[in-house]
């Protein structure tokens, strides 16, 4: 039943060929003239989305679009209505993005099928794809809208939210031919999901340092976002000496300079990014009397990240104290990590070891789908080397000999796939 | 011939009380509804240079307004057209301003000539006023203007520097009533000013913390301010490792910490400040590729500056280095300390302590006229304690008993003048 893990290249262009050009083909699909930004229920999306059913129609699946704009595609296993393996990206991007970043994910995904049904492999599971209408989040102010719609977790207070022009959610939903009385209908249950696995640019330089073209991801790193102020004394740059200024802008360049060297100390995987800083009032001879800016703590387990976040407060706190600076401390966003399941990335290190490749495992930064789909399933996820770590942004890119060294570890995956005893 | 340094106060209010009166008097002069904003060449200056006159001449002096838009004062020694001890500070103010910074220089000095003419005291020398119609550069980039025209050091190109109207400063003029072709006129002859003495407030918090009225002026500050451009490379918050991170905003988190150490451990009255910082792309998951920040460096002494600034230079060029970002520093201001004459604050100092004072000196940070009469004449400055420190801001304050402190002072100091030998 199980076919040998090789595609058929013989009669047609490499998989990995026609990967890349169909990369190009939904790139070209953008409210931009100059650049790729394709949003949550647009046009565009509704183009794309056609695109990607032809796709999976022609690898011999059933496809058709939820009641959120994902579009799912399902090859049926030896019999039908089976369990799935799902497999799936996302097909909306960031404004002015690269073209990798979600759709790779599902134009490879469809190859591998349409590989199992050129040679007439049928597994002891379904495939299925699933390419995520927004998981990005441009349009509206929620992210891993499409996956919660599939995991059952989309919330309906999120149809109220506007976009930057002032439409909302629902309307936007019903100008894209969906109801969003109807969105809980694209709900999954979990005993039909096998596993959710996604293969994605790894949007960091680690495999590119590693010298490796893929890579297992351990887990979908869980983020705390604080916003932090810290106001001391306004004062004249040329009259108040050293020793008598509450400077808040010093005060916060202490804390950036001491979240740096407690991430670089860390041995697990932690980071810290001050990525927003605001000195006021502003002026170059000024001392700055009030300083806010925003701290990112991501790790790869909750209790490293909380246990982080604890430590990076005391210390804040006790820069500011020691500076005689009032602080205040928000905390804007917060998600647990998602842990990928060590069965799965067992499957996933064989295939990259048949492969002929080392088997390295990272953390994921990103966030992903597989935040949302790990409360119906568990979760993998397969990264691929990027150039430069370069991500958001259109210098993105992928060689297209790891494009197919990915697809094939991906092929294999599907095929040697064994469900969780 | 020298009186006692004694106001009369029997038959009148006390000088401080006028003073007091006559600086809210200036302060109700502004082109703004609810705040004090006096610019040069407005309307508004032109109001207040009436009220001046006419003190002036109130206190038996002849008056007349100069070339530039200074009001000028002169009360006459023994005999007619003796060289003279001038006083003076600025009547313009920057927006939204305090009402003590200039005005209280010019309305003391008043005072005190005053208290010589009802006395009935003449000096072996005269004693002018100048009233500076800009100091603070408010209304054109210059500053000094007013100042630089009695010294001889205008320059001409500046006429034609635009308000922010778009008005060049050559029509503000004409429509003053001044002729831009006769600035020149305004300049005077070294050996016409015996010295140039300016009382202003400190606008800094060293005298409260000294817990003294007054203080001696050791020189005025010379500055030099730096761009500093700090280049690395934009990445994901989540997924670049600390260790492959080239974070520019973390790098100038550095070095502002750098700069800020090397100060605190100057005892030379070493200052630097950094009030101007951006980090680009700025947002809260995107580690900053680009930052830029200002760098003011001021010192009492040049050769003290000038040493700061190359050893700043070397520690952020380090900084840069290690962490691999590419740096650009532009000098984008340098201005010369303006040393105050030490037999004048010898004169300064005696008169403080004939008050009961404790001698101290400190210098400005603050920029001042006597930056532009040093070059036609030795300079010194008496410092008056101001309420924490606060200036440019409408709550700056100084006391009543501290007006009639450092008015006394200049009194005693005009009485007691001697002329270099």
């Amino acid at each position: 039943m199980h076919g040998g893990a090789e595609f058929v290249t013989e009669i047609r262009p490499s998989p990995s060929a026609e990967i890349v050009q169909r990369v190009d083909e939904l790139a070209a699909i953008s409210e931009a003239p100059d650049n790729l930004t394709r949003v949550f229920l647009s046009k565009e999306l509704r183009a794309a989305a056609d695109l990607l059913m032809a796709w999976m129609r022609e690898a011999g699946m059933s496809a058709r679009m939820d009641a959120i704009g994902n579009v799912c595609g399902r090859y049926e296993g030896t019999v039908p209505g089976l369990p799935c393996l799902m497999l799936g990206s996302h097909y909306d991007t960031v404004r002015d993005a690269g073209k990798w970043d979600g759709p790779l994910g599902i134009v490879a995904a469809i190859a591998c099928v349409g590989d199992l049904h050129r040679r007439g492999v049928r597994l002891p599971f379904a495939v299925e794809i699933v390419a995520f209408a927004d998981e990005e989040g441009t349009r509206f102010a929620s992210t891993l809208l499409g996956s919660r719609a599939v995991a059952g977790t989309f919330v309906d207070s999120a149809l109220a939210s506007r976009d930057k022009d002032g439409v909302s959610m629902r309307d936007a939903m019903v100008g894209f031919g969906l109801d969003p009385a109807r969105v809980r209908s694209a709900a999954r249950k979990g005993s039909d999901v096998l596993a959710y696995l996604e293969l994605h640019i790894e949007q960091g330089p680690v495999l590119e340092a590693e010298a490796l073209p893929v890579g297992v991801v351990t887990a979908i790193a869980g983020a705390t976002r604080l916003a932090v102020e810290l106001r001391g004394m306004a004062g004249h740059a040329g009259t108040v000496p050293m020793a008598l200024r509450r400077d808040a802008l010093a005060g916060a360049a202490e804390c950036i300079v001491a979240v740096e060297t407690l991430c670089r100390a860390d041995q697990g995987g932690l980071v810290g990014t001050i990525g927003v800083i605001h000195a006021a009032p502003g002026a170059g001879n000024v001392i700055p009397g009030l300083t806010s800016f925003t701290l990112d703590i991501r790790a790869p387990t909750d209790d490293h990240r909380i246990s982080a976040v604890a430590e990076i407060r005391r210390t804040v706190e006790a820069i500011a104290v020691r500076r005689g600076l009032a602080l205040q401390i928000d905390v804007t966003h917060e998600n647990r990590t998602a842990p990928c399941a060590s069965w799965l990335q067992d499957q996933i290190g064989g295939a990259i070891a048949a492969e002929g490749h080392r088997v390295f495992t990272l953390p994921s930064g990103a966030g992903h789908d597989g935040m949302a789909m790990i409360d119906i399933a568990d979760i993998a996820m397969l990264f691929v080397r990027c150039r430069g770590g370069i991500s958001h942004h259109p210098a993105e890119h992928v060689d297209e000999a790891d494009v197919d060294a990915s697809a094939r570890v991906l092929l294999r995956v599907i095929e040697h796939f064994k469900p969780k005893e």
